[in-house]
């Protein structure tokens, strides 16, 4: 089975880059995983994106040496289980806020004995190999989402499920939990809840990503000590070029398109 | 029916701003039509979209008050007719290297007498207004790219074919044509050529375009005279926005995505 | 934040008029929206439309002034949460049995800390405009569907659950559970039923909304007090339309398409 | 191979209906399918559908008794044979305007030495059966459309050309060829040109069809002598039935949807 | 309310057979439905279709005389009625573990009172008819998948089950939970599990169906007594053509693409 | 650029294998891609394939070694060059009857000054790497299929033409052509046909490619000197596949599906 590159390239460099994908277009998504990231996430989650759609991305993605990954909309096994079928490489699951939610997330990625997912590895096969049976349960990796206080609450717990590979930090919904209001850089208590899963999760050799605004900001956390990190989304990036060439013009007038996270 | 804005826009402001789409996604259309562009162009030659794509993009720049502009696959008035259909205010035809192809082209956008297009103007009804036969010759705007040689050399009577609106350069085709390979800012010969096409055309009081590689490229057009630029399409500005983000990151590694023109 | 003209016009005008979408093309959503509707729902429930589908036409509907809504397949947070992203203006949630169901679906609708909407909304920001955040918890509608027995029963409790903007009636499953048999007209207990829910939610000031099999049935429950209808769906205006027009012919002989509600 | 209904409808009963289809959707075709019209009409050239929806929507109206039919965008061969290897039993060619023209569509129909079709008949081979190169030939209906008054000019000499089956006249491009402006019930001069390609055609024992705006207008046709008539587009009847329920409902404020013809 | 043919099928001569489609493609369900399978099940778990692409798949299949089925991603009542309201006349649910998740599957099939399927049978009544209604909870048949030793343990409970009409066991999930592996052919515990559940369903006057790898297993299954069984599916039947191909050719060398059951 | 290994493999094997596609779907497209074949052939002529479905399909082969190719549906060079820009690394062109349509085939896929290709060539650069226009006219294989007596006849002329890599046989049309119906594998003069194509073709060392029925067939052809060896086409082996599953079973009972070409 092809070798999961994103865990060995946290091991060789440190730190691994993760694009974020929310249009729904193969096209676009080729184009980005050709730019030099790590790993892509195809975002079923508040991506404009439905499973049909997503199959041809991670079709696409799987012509690069970038990992595919996959957000699902929710920590629900079923499309959980039908994205990894579809050759996801990994899963970002979002608002797990409690070890029972980790449990089900982790049984849905893991083939009995260790856990629940139904075999029918369709795109897995031909992306992972003909073996892909005997290793999936080692290569494919699990993150959970910790973004709010409950789930910060219950870190210790959900950190203890076996299984999970890593944790992703979702700010803005981490900052709305804490601060009632989204940021991608959020200040106060939710930045300490930050420092605070990176710092348990590191302890435990597990793998710490989050989503940034944009490079910089995704700098800034690798230099925290993260080891995952998102420099926006494509539509971000998408919207903030065009903004850019309009600016470069002398024509800056958006009405505010985009998408915030 | 519904004025064609970018006209107005060039009259009040001197020029105005088209964005190039080649992503075939409604999302990605829409997100960049609420940047603030005065047109967006829907490119069906070099983009990587079909028809039926193209009815859904046209309808996500109709919510906001960008001109839906197209650009054909060639001068064939088949597909001009069908893009009128859906909804284009306007195309941007490539190719159009003699009088006669100019003729074939402005006879696909208007209603008899004045040329040869076939009735049924579906979503042209829901976008232009229910009165949408009475002006469409008029509100339609009608561009011949000039991008060879051969279409410089015919330039005068390309230009006196009655119902043309304006010239779309395309820099890439022209400066393969005049020096061997593509440029969007080519020296030399073809240079020459622009700076010619330009004076000739706004001689006659025809709307002057050209697609540029940015927003700089385009500021420098509308220093030159040109009245509509494209500064970028959105796979360009895709692709530079996220090597950008890798850069903030210190992992500009891109193996060299992206579209050329 | 662009304001939810729906309940605008309700209270200038009295009441409004919701169209309802089956059919899975943006084209045909959009010659609907420019009927004249005040609202259009585009149903996941009993309509062939899938996410993808549907996100086309919610951005075919923006293109004029009716409010898009969405009918999701049921209360399942995630896909209410999904189709707010993608811009609707509200939602009708199919078979909201009781106040457990009802506050699962409020809190999918609002941002923390009124409820649990997770952040990213993309084509919402598009639509909605930057400052949606701000605004999405007030002008976001969410109506319930009362169509059961149960529902009925537990119609008070349902109602105190705060958040709430009004209640739609689905005649069919109502008369289903009342009388064994669907009616969009139903007669006896479920009719009882119908006119009970009006005014317990007319009483606490909330919008009443109720599915009608043609615009004469509408007509009636305006006529009643409803201050939202839908004169039927785009699939049995379709079908009814074919008919009369083979009936004008002398031709007809359908077998009998189309769907109820 | 499966016989062609639509010819032993006229046979049968004198004429046959022919629902026409714009809207890009293989449940809308489905829905009109099963109204009891004796032949669907995917029409490429004004509705808004492209090859992959045709496709679609061809394989749905197989699923019932009506004769699929196909309005390719153009009389190029290649489009119309796309169209026939996808199963369509019929073509009605647009703007057919002289001989050589329908002796290509001819050619592109019947496979050599009749003609010039090339041989790959996917779709044909499902809907027509194992034995379809062998009756292919006969059994596909050829109408050419007349539409202008260079059309008409040439009438004689293109309904001399072997293997043409019937004219189909679209009275909205006539009339705008003859009078200026579109209109699905011309009056003058182009009133008398249908009624002149009606008889002629009819000499020849050849079909005689027409596009109509409504039922109304197709009984008139058929008591003209008219024996394959088309009363509107499902867009119009889609159109035309909301303004209904609206009326109904004492709302009817539409901007103006719909598709002529 | 046309009839279900299968269960027809299966009285007239024993056994019926079942294909079982994974590739998202109404095409090859028309091609693989004119084979000559008395049912075609679209695979929404592990196949890679979503509903939007499933709808045009059953469309295809209802144009042969074969039986349209869908195996749904999960027992989720949701996804069970909206692909009944697309007109599958049967569902094969998986992972159904224990008596509550087999009630609740049937609740999602059968309207009140027999259980709660909510009304709104859109190409149910295109397929089936107008009578619909009246016979859809006799006509639609449930089949409930064991494929677990929980499952098989609560055997008895979940055979007592109201409104069961069959079992489908999937071996491969089956010997995975007994033997730690997949197989399609399993021995040991899990082929005598095979035994027990056959002989417990078919003294109920319950249907027993199977999956099998492939046409010579299917005989085999059937000769054991299985009614319904399903001769591999398209992609390995694809997959397996390919490779046979090459090995004709003398270059089989795949790296082992295909989908395992 | 990344090299054509299609022309890899026959210099160094002395043939090549090439699938064909015509059911539209990239998950088919990618199994069938991961079987071992050499290039792929994406066909748009008599495949249900349209040109959005067909850039999924070539992203699919580009997640495997096996070279991209497609058919288009004609000579037509709009076409052509829309499909190289999508990333075919060579097109395989229908009826090529003369030496014009030779050197309009070869114009479109040659950039100026060798030929007329317009620039811009989206996922070219993806797949081929940014030096795509360096390269392009050496890598891209320009295929022109002969087909009929004419092009027989004219087959010097036709391979004068300079730039042509190599001739694909199309046996079906050939044979109906010369004989009057289609075969695979014709006998007589087509026969002959056949064997003084391949001789002429290879005695100026250029590629000789035909379709073949199956493995077998193509055996044969390697056999006589065939160096590109198509093994029949998807919908073929599917269908097939099927009858022979259902033959083991017993029940062989195809309607006559399937695709001939």
């Amino acid at each position: 089975m092809r070798a999961n590159r994103l865990r060995e390239v946290v091991k060789e460099r440190g730190h691994a880059t993760n694009a974020w994908l929310s249009i729904p277009s193969s096209y676009s998504a080729e184009l980005v995983a050709h730019c030099g990231f790590d790993a892509i996430t195809v975002d079923l989650q508040h991506g404009m994106i439905d499973f049909g759609q997503a199959v041809t991305m991670l079709q696409a993605i799987s012509s690069t040496g970038a990992t595919p990954l996959a957000r699902p909309q929710s920590s629900d096994p079923v499309q959980i289980m039908q994205l990894l079928d579809a050759g996801a490489y990994g899963v970002i699951c979002p608002q797990v806020d409690d070890a029972d939610i980790a449990r089900a997330v982790v049984a849905a990625c893991k083939y009995p004995p260790s856990g629940e997912r139904s075999f029918g590895p369709a795109r897995g096969l031909l992306y992972g190999g003909p073996d892909y049976f005997a290793h999936a349960n080692r290569e494919i990796l699990v993150f959970v989402m910790i973004e709010s206080r409950k789930a910060v609450q219950n870190l210790d717990s959900i950190l203890s499920v076996p299984g999970i590979d890593g944790v992703y930090i979702g700010p803005n919904d981490l900052s709305l939990s804490y601060e009632g209001t989204p940021s991608s850089d959020p200040k106060g208590e939710a930045a300490q809840a930050i420092e605070y899963i990176r710092t348990q999760v590191a302890q435990r050799q597990m793998l710490t990503g989050i989503f940034c605004a944009d490079g910089a900001m995704a700098r800034k956390r690798v230099d925290q000590g993260f080891q995952v990190v998102t420099p926006g989304n494509d539509a971000a990036i998408l919207k903030n070029g065009c903004l850019q060439q309009l600016a470069g013009l002398g024509n800056a007038t958006a009405d505010g398109g985009g998408s915030g996270y």
